[in-house]
């Protein structure tokens, strides 16, 4: 990350200010202080005016915003953080009408109106200034969740070498999760592990289930590296599978490809999202109820969403988006396969293919494991 | 957790709606959501009127919300959130005055109104009526608690048991993290591992940096089982220490001591908060920055809050809040102490104590390793 990075944000979000009729703007949502500061901590506000910019900390934190920080004042709170916005708010003075996020606690905003108040200054809520700032991913951005993809599957491939009949979904998340923190990253988000028919529950956390001798397994899961992860899905088979499993399979490798096959700059993202379904749909299967797929950046999910009850949204070069359809049989089994992929001008390019372990081919692998 | 131990929530809770003359709630924090339903899914509502609690989740969590939940209809939706709440809202039919969490983002809070203007319904922000509940916690929570400290010291140990010199500290979390999930729990939180003056930075996160032959540790972790954490810390010297660390580590030891032998019902939180920073102080080492301790529970960081700044909360009996002195010099090192404590009626029981593992015992502990 380097100094003038931040200034170019800066610049994008005074313009945000002035289109607007803002003096201030406060960031209290985590990632979008970190987009603007390089600060990676919690509990910290940023207040942008058309000249500073103030991150408000605490003593937890003070040595690592003066290591991290790049173009911004830091303030060691004593005071509780809306005071201590209070105090830079009349410091500076000329402040008028201030905007706050629309993510931040309705309490939060009172106790902020009521500080502000005597000041004379308007508190009022903006639109999403700095997350369509984040929606285009400038280079750095989009090489680190590479990077996460390479270190995920390196991950994957050491956890799956240590699997066997007999072993829960936690002693195989407990494998992937060490691998990612003995290679300097960490877990991006819960990781999902399902086994057998835990697999057709999307949000499934790993449990004592063991994996038994002709098993399915489905994880999903991501490395998150310097603030960015990648979101990766595989299902695979154990030992054998059912002919059934096989068809689903194929038909939700089939629907992906369909999507990324949609994919370039200027696309409606309800063309992608309805290409994948009509793929399931036509095999007879059960189509999925969740989206086919959402951004992916600071945060795992993040505009822009590939549902069908978005309409508008228009998909532009330079996006990172998940695509990841799904089979759900209850009682049987589940099947996802996801990817994550940037927008291009003419197309869309897959970041997390890797040719070395093979879990990017396009064909079920099944796993085989002592017993 | 039994159906008894929700009905006598949603009791409480409909108290609570009598008492402000509301028709109705909605819960949107995922752990309000998680103490009235017994789900443990996220992005779901709970809708609490005088009669009915309901559940609006989506497809990806059904499944698991008919296997978990407690005295509550599951509505799995197919639209937005905030239109499936206004479709119950008018089915049910009668509610005037509906209130929200004041946790909810403002974005959500003005989609709500938006939806729910049209039906008559008024929407108003309630005071934190789930938290007030959650603060006094039940026998199956404390015994929660304490469980995750029993798995949390044989983590600690067993990691312990790897360490070496030349081992980094995000190689140390990963065994630390292993070892919880191995037993089926998992981190509560980040956890912060810190060699030498990384310890003096509260909320670091385990870098690359690696453990030298005569170095300090220091450990803040938490195990999550069944969704209450535990919250421990405990700084060591590595093969030897200076005599100005062990006087250090012997002040915040007092300091800690001085903290919880003024809890009891009824003590303001200030008192304890104040006993252990006066300890730091006639010690003439730097007196901490942060808080003397916290509520524990659903959440890491819940109330009550022992902090200089909050004169008028007094601990009650059934609270569950750690207590954490620190001293920190930058550049050189951090210490923290921090133990699970809980509040009774004529004083505290401490909730992490283990006599098995020794990481308990009120002396400084010097590891010994392998070059």
């Amino acid at each position: 990350m380097d100094k003038k990075l931040i200034q170019r944000r800066l610049k994008q979000l005074r313009g945000f200010l002035r289109e607007k009729d803002l003096d201030a703007l406060v960031l209290t949502k985590v990632e979008n202080v970190r987009y603007i500061t390089n600060f990676s901590g919690h509990d910290s506000w940023v207040l942008v005016t058309e000249k500073a910019s103030i991150l408000l900390t605490d003593s937890r934190y003070t040595e690592q915003a003066i290591g991290e920080c790049l173009g911004c004042r830091i303030v060691e709170r004593k005071k509780t953080i809306t005071d201590a916005l209070a105090e830079e708010v009349k410091r500076h003075g000329k402040i008028r009408r201030l905007a706050v996020e629309k993510t931040i606690p309705v309490g939060t905003l009172m106790r902020i109106r009521k500080a502000l108040h005597p000041l004379g200054t308007a508190v009022v809520c903006a639109d999403s200034a700095v997350e369509q700032i984040r929606l285009i991913k400038m280079p750095a951005e989009i090489q680190t969740i590479r990077r996460a993809a390479q270190i995920a599957w390196k991950c994957l491939d050491a956890a799956l070498k240590s699997l066997r009949t007999g072993m829960t979904e936690q002693q195989l998340t407990a494998h992937l999760e060490y691998q990612m923190r003995m290679r300097g990253a960490r877990p991006g988000f819960d990781t999902i592990i399902a086994f057998g028919p835990n697999g057709s529950r999307n949000h499934h956390q790993p449990s004592g289930r063991k994996l038994r001798a002709h098993d399915t397994i489905l994880i999903d899961f991501g490395v998150s590296l310097d603030g960015y992860t990648c979101d990766i899905t595989r299902s695979f088979g154990w030992n054998k599978v059912s002919g059934e499993y096989r068809r689903a399979w194929e038909t939700v490798y089939a629907a992906q490809q369909a999507a990324i096959a949609k994919l370039r700059d200027g696309v409606p993202a309800v063309e992608a999202d309805a290409a994948a379904r009509e793929v399931i749909q036509r095999s007879g299967f059960p189509v999925y109820g969740h989206g086919t797929g959402h951004g992916l950046g600071l945060e795992v999910h993040e505009m822009p969403y590939l549902t069908p009850l978005d309409k508008k949204t228009r998909l532009k070069a330079g996006q990172v988006i998940t695509i990841e359809p799904g089979i759900y049989l209850p009682g049987r089994f589940g099947i996802r396969l996801e990817d994550d992929v940037l927008i291009t001008e003419t197309g869309a390019e897959v970041l997390t293919t890797d040719r070395r372990t093979g879990y990017s081919r396009g064909s079920l692998q099944i796993l085989k494991g002592r017993p």
